[in-house]
């Protein structure tokens, strides 16, 4: 089990930024993504993802501080300044259920105390969607590539054109570019 | 030599989206990056990143149609619709220069033609961000993660501080938190 803590979300500066970092975690294996500041048109976006396309993911709003108080598990935080993630993924991989934090801009002190590891996706400034995304990808060893979600929307993969099958609506069942 | 290629580039909307990119592509060992929108903003964040954290990365901008056409090497074009990214890898990596083309919410049908690799990283709605840092790790097989960018500033790992070196500016030399 694995949740993804999103804080420093401001719903009108990080919109798009916060949806991606939702979406990877769905996509990348993660079971939810619980974000510190409420906000309805991000619920609404990630729900309607889960809804097509399927899964169990779920997202819910709590402050971060009292996520952290109440986890019952390890917490690893994505920081440019932690220990390399090459030195640390099979230690952390052992661990069951697993909190991952990824912060905005500035992120508070108290989160690298509360961490039981800090971890870096390069010592380079990037983004936070790339470092969950790695994170993921490297935690679950690629396996969650090919996870089925079970959802009504499904991508037949294609060397050239954009393809899906849609259950629900079997109007929808072909797009052919 | 990857050169990194960002289409539907729109100033306001996708300010920080696109600067993600860059900084992903930067990050993860791609050598350039071409915005298909000039954008002096981005241009100024990017090379201040260079400036201060080192590598030879530089960003430019020219319409993707033309970068497409006078492109000398293979293309690979990150989309959901693609082959999967672990059929794929190895004969792309035989492969150089390597042009990687991101979009951003609608793609041209002419890419799809364009592009001798239509590749996806899950076959699932997420992130051009993740898919690139997914895409350039597996292409590098891990090897960008240790990356020297020579750089002024330099981050020391650490299991819970924040730190850091400065050679241009020994006053920060390190940041304890």
């Amino acid at each position: 089990m694995i949740t993804v803590l999103r804080i420093g979300h401001r719903p009108q500066r990080d919109k798009r930024i916060t949806t991606h970092v939702c979406l990877v975690a769905r996509a990348f294996g993660a079971d939810a993504v619980i974000v510190d500041t409420p906000d309805s048109t991000l619920k609404e976006t990630v729900e309607d993802v889960v809804k097509e396309w399927g899964g169990d993911f779920s997202i819910t709003f709590q402050p971060w501080k009292r996520v952290l108080k109440s986890w019952k598990g390890k917490i690893v935080h994505l920081t440019m300044y932690g220990l390399p993630i090459e030195d640390k993924i099979a230690e952390i991989r052992e661990n069951d259920p697993i909190l991952v934090v990824v912060g905005a801009e500035k992120v508070p002190p108290q989160l690298y105390e509360a961490a039981d590891f800090n971890i870096s996706i390069t010592s380079q400034p990037h983004s936070e969607v790339a470092a969950l995304a790695v994170f993921l990808d490297r935690c679950f060893q690629g396996a969650q590539l090919r996870k089925d979600f079970g959802g009504s929307l499904k991508i037949v993969p294609s060397e050239r054109k954009k393809l899906f099958r849609d259950i629900a609506n079997q109007n929808r069942k072909a797009k052919i570019i």
